[in-house]
């Protein structure tokens, strides 16, 4: 068992899916699956009906022999520990020993992480930070994570939790964060839901008339405000600037902390592209000292979103085994 | 030349003065010496004097072949360059290459980084955070400086700059700092000027009788609130928590994002103990998410004043040679 097969399992749990899949050296996804991580509250049950799953991939791939381990990224995934803890948005509650449960499963090695740090080791591999030694990968999603990278290793900090640059505050006193109750982290502000209580809250406060008006307000997201925004609707582009100044504001203290030569974005509010990147960069450089300007590039992920997950989750196999 | 001699040469280049002396490997300042940095606007003048008086000491040390090398922390000062680079508070503008010119001059090998980056390196070796593998320290002098080590090495970023906490934004659009042009950085509020700063508006905004009145004006400093504070002074009090919630607020964003085990505070403002440490404490662990909460170590660093930057200074020789 190690470093000598040529496979490896990448796993991402989610809080709504799994993804699964067998990866190559290469980074190609070789045989991929998903199932929904809602159905098990015990976790023992959900472990068995991935087990079920990833068996007909292996024997696909050539039997267990050609495994060399199973990579898995989760939200409040700890590296060191191997353990789930605390996650808000998973159905398991308190510490959860997922590394060791499934590694009894399917007698494999399992390194478990976060899984904005798996997307970053993904990132470095396969994707927009290959050789590069010092960038910052930030997920935008439903949630905001993020994995640092100094000095060509991923920084997990003292407990293995570093790099939650989603819960920073950059506005005190700011917008309450319903999950964990602090006022005015990044994660209120450029999650899904933060673009969306924004735009609910720009619709209140303005009597300017705009496409928004019409949208179905449950369903909001920044890809309703993108197509108002590509049709030159005033609120879209308003949102889209205040969302780049707080991010382009939190990404310029990430900056002068650990001074990277990129930082990746990931997610679903990159799909709107220069619309939130032209203030995000804006507003990072405005807040950035003479030291750090015009240097630090914000690049978008070029991997496959659909294989993204995996490919990242695989990684840490080999990423392991260096 | 290299590891194998017994001392190595610590120079802390600050604004007003340069520190200088040579140690032994278990962190003894044998001997040491301190001259003007202000009185060469030519760096050459500036080397040369600081030669001959290390010259006489290198010599009661028993002569230039016990000496491994020369560590120098400086402000603006670049590790993978060598150079110091457009310091605000040093005489010589643009960018010098010191460590070349001193190489040159000394006929020794010189490291060069910048003096809060030697401060964290000093603690990891002699103090506060011995044994420590993630730990943040934070300068907080005429300025606020900050040294990041994760995973047992100082985190010096792509370019050599990491470490920037004191230009971090805290408050946006908050108090502008005149060195930088930014607003509502933590330097502009936790550094010696940022507290006077602090003062003088507390006084203005007020019509509470205070010791703090009869202050002068040009001199006040943490020092001159602490004596009124503890004397049960109502706006003397009220301004360290002010300041406490801020460096508190920066402490949290700086725990989330590198998770360390502790973090060492060093300067004038520490001599205040719990009248500052008190209030930092309280607003770090308010703006922590729980998996972060009371875990981290505040620490008040132990080094003798007058030898931590000569100290710091000189462990970058051991450093290097690990």
């Amino acid at each position: 068992m190690g470093a000598n097969q040529p496979l490896a399992i990448g796993i991402d749990i989610g809080g709504t899916g799994t993804k699964f899949g067998i990866v190559d050296r290469d980074g190609n996804v070789l045989f991929s699956g998903e199932m929904s991580t809602r159905k098990h509250k015990e976790i023992d049950a959900y472990i068995n009906e991935l087990y079920d799953h990833l068996l007909v991939l292996i024997n696909n791939a050539g039997g267990i022999g050609t495994i060399s381990g199973i990579g898995v990224g989760a939200p409040n995934g700890n590296y060191y520990s191997g353990t789930i803890e605390y996650a808000p948005n998973l159905p398991w509650k308190g510490i959860i020993p997922l590394a060791k449960l499934m590694s009894d499963k399917f007698r494999l090695p399992v390194t478990l992480t976060n899984d904005a740090n798996a997307a970053a080791i993904g990132e470095m591999m396969y994707g927009a930070a290959k050789g590069m030694k010092d960038f910052i990968m930030i997920t935008l999603g439903t949630g905001v994570g993020s994995g640092i990278v100094a000095n060509g290793q991923l920084i997990y900090g003292h407990d293995g939790f570093a790099g939650e640059l989603g819960h920073t505050i950059v506005i005190p006193d700011g917008r309450m964060h319903e999950g964990t109750g602090k006022k005015g982290s990044l994660e209120s502000y450029a999650s899904a839901t933060g673009v969306r209580l924004t735009t609910l809250e720009v619709l209140e406060n303005s009597t300017e008339p705009s496409l928004l008006r019409d949208a179905d307000k449950e369903t909001l997201d920044s890809k309703v405000v993108y197509d108002a925004a590509i049709k030159g609707d005033k609120l879209a582009l308003e949102i889209f600037e205040f969302t780049g100044k707080i991010l382009g504001l939190a990404l310029a203290n990430a900056v002068m902390f650990s001074s990277p030569e990129a930082i990746i974005l990931f997610g679903g509010l990159t799909k709107s592209g220069d619309l939130i990147l032209k203030p995000t960069r804006k507003h990072m450089e405005e807040n950035l000292i003479q030291v750090f300007q015009n240097k630090v590039k914000i690049l978008v992920s070029h991997l496959k979103e659909s294989d993204a997950a995996i490919l990242g989750a695989s990684a840490l196999v080999w990423e392991k085994n260096r």
